[in-house]
């Protein structure tokens, strides 16, 4: 064990947990006890059932999340099994308040069944304003989100498909800006593995990215290819010529290459096959899939890894906070691609004077959750 | 709509949520998110996932309760549809911060099935350290906590239930001090109706009490009546001479009246069929089956019910929040009658000298819920 992983152990220890759970009403009399219960909690139960939309009013429904996750894609820690998870979820929950005071609930699941994880959140769903799943594996996840966003009359944000996507394009439009390249023009390689990689793929194309591979571990997908699913056919038209490339080929001539798999499995070799000065973005998490070091030393112009502690963290801290801030105060019911759009553009703008060591807003800047959940209402 | 109905809306309005979560950790620097967030968060995962039972130890799985409703028997306005119970259940999670400093969430469900009530709650249990069930209607309750205690590793409390028989009793044993009676010797009519009915009974009789009559809308249950149900049967063995009786008939000779059930269903007659000086619980919430007023002209000798505004109150306040804290420290797995008995009998003792206006510790005093935890830990 680390030194690292000991202290981390130490400090997780030393508060026992991370999140908790207050009161905001007064408890000092019995005129507070006969307000807020017995007998006049009746009066707004009543009302909520008279209209379900004022359980907006009078209930914490305006601001709750639940942060959900059946731990089948922790990090890079995958399956790891009940619980475990849970230190991350917390994580995740303190964030949301830090960053835009929303009340999030983490809930780890003891299933990993995908009908029994969507009936599950169905069925606790009247509690939250909103649905946050985290850490579940691809493509399970995609079926989730989808039947879930059918089903429910809230929104449900899958932050590590469109958290990771919104927050790689807005770090990308700002490379760009550093390094005077033009992004649509640029050829992007993606290598599959968690559940990023079909909306980062989306968001970029979006965005006007017109030369787009997308590779797994047999190599780039194609129409007739084995081992597709449906999930890998809906990006099949990115590649239009059915090249029918290994992952080495595909690295040819790149001039981006999005990592979003295992730790150290990227070569000296696999860097060398791209275009001059690539941009290399390592997003493996906790241990990227090369170190900034060696991406450097070896003729990338910029990088980018999920951690904390290296310069140019990417990081959905950036996204999460405030698009779900933002989904609560405008009620909608479904987050569109043109409102991630408008999230990415907003984030990369916040930043005035990018440098090839800063490109994102600094994670523990609280302004910026106002400031771009603001450009998204204006969608 | 009544000037209280008024106030109370006023006020949830002004406050919009009762319950809210807060971070126990700071977030102040990129050391703060490297500690708990990536990469080292890594480290508690991973040792939770060699020993599951370290979650207790590094997140909130040691303070967490999930406070559950389907929302088919709330307060007296039974099933009022989804999530119009969440004003109930979020006072349920602050109540007990209040009392016993635990971080409880409210789960409104947007199910009334009990199989799929048992599977909800089932996967969302490894993120508590304990399930409180409220508001659900029997006789699917008595199923539905019996189910979870059989599957799930954490204890699982039905408040109705079991909160409810605690309070009955230790406010029973008191009357008896005040009134001089032998609780032992009283002749105990209980009137089904929701879902504490079967409790009381269980713990009465456990404590002594001798001779114990239960009453549904058909009459006194006995073992060949028709509109029976396996928790019916259960408690025949009350009936031994599979007595006959309407409710007229069985509230003659009573002591006791513990009616949890209707509003304003009692009349002056029925009072008047009972023993001199009978001890009334009028328990239906918030509007009781009969006044104080009116239950005193009708030489009742003392009357307890469950408002906050009345004297006497009688209400599972002054239970649930200390049976969970207990049941969280002791780490236990089940709740037993020996639990429950030793709760109401160190309920009751706490109240130094109890009176007729003054059964019960007052909810609001903080410091019952130390001393009568540790009265429990010691069963």
């Amino acid at each position: 064990m680390s030194e690292f992983d000991s202290k981390a152990l130490a400090d997780h220890e030393a508060f026992q947990w991370k999140v908790a759970v207050h009161s905001k009403v007064p408890l000092d009399s019995k005129d507070d006890l006969s307000t807020y219960y017995t007998p006049w909690v009746a009066a707004p139960c009543r009302e909520i059932a008279q209209d379900a939309s004022l359980a907006y009013k009078y209930t914490w429904k305006s601001n709750s999340v639940a942060v959900v996750s059946d731990g089948t894609s922790v990090l890079g820690l995958w399956n790891i099994g009940w619980v475990a998870w849970l230190p991350v979820m917390e994580w995740k929950a303190i964030l949301m308040k830090a960053f835009a005071d929303i009340d999030a609930v983490p809930i780890v699941l003891s299933t990993q069944d995908p009908d029994e994880i969507i009936k599950t959140v169905e069925h606790i769903s009247p509690t939250f304003g909103a649905i946050n799943l985290e850490d579940i594996k691809a493509p399970e996840c995609f079926y989730i989100e989808e039947e879930l966003n059918k089903r429910l009359p809230i929104p449900v944000f899958h932050d590590d498909q469109h958290g990771t996507a919104i927050v790689v394009l807005a770090w990308l439009i700002n490379a760009c800006r550093v390094l005077e390249r033009n992004i649509q023009t640029l050829v992007v390689t993606i290598s599959w593995a968690w559940a990023a990689w079909i909306a980062i793929a989306n968001l970029l194309a979006e965005y006007g990215v017109q030369t787009i591979r997308i590779v797994d571990s047999k190599g780039m997908l194609y129409e007739w290819r084995e081992y597709m699913n449906t999930y890998k056919q809906s990006v099949v038209r990115f590649n239009t010529g059915n090249i029918q490339w290994n992952l080495r080929d595909a690295l040819s001539w790149s001039d981006v290459f999005i990592w979003v798999s295992r730790p150290n499995i990227v070569s000296q070799d696999d860097i060398r096959q791209m275009n001059e000065n690539p941009i290399v973005f390592a997003l493996s998490n906790p241990d990227p899939e090369i170190t900034r070091d060696e991406a450097l030393a070896w003729w990338a112009s910029i990088y980018a890894s999920w951690r904390s502690d290296i310069p140019n963290q990417i990081n959905n801290i950036s996204a999460f906070p405030w698009v779900l801030r933002w989904a609560l105060d405008a009620r909608i019911q479904d987050i569109t691609m043109d409102h991630k759009l408008a999230a990415a553009k907003s984030l990369a703008a916040y930043v005035d004077t990018p440098s090839d060591v800063k490109l994102l807003p600094n994670p523990l800047d609280k302004r910026v959750a106002g400031v771009v959940a603001q450009t998204i209402c204006n969608v």
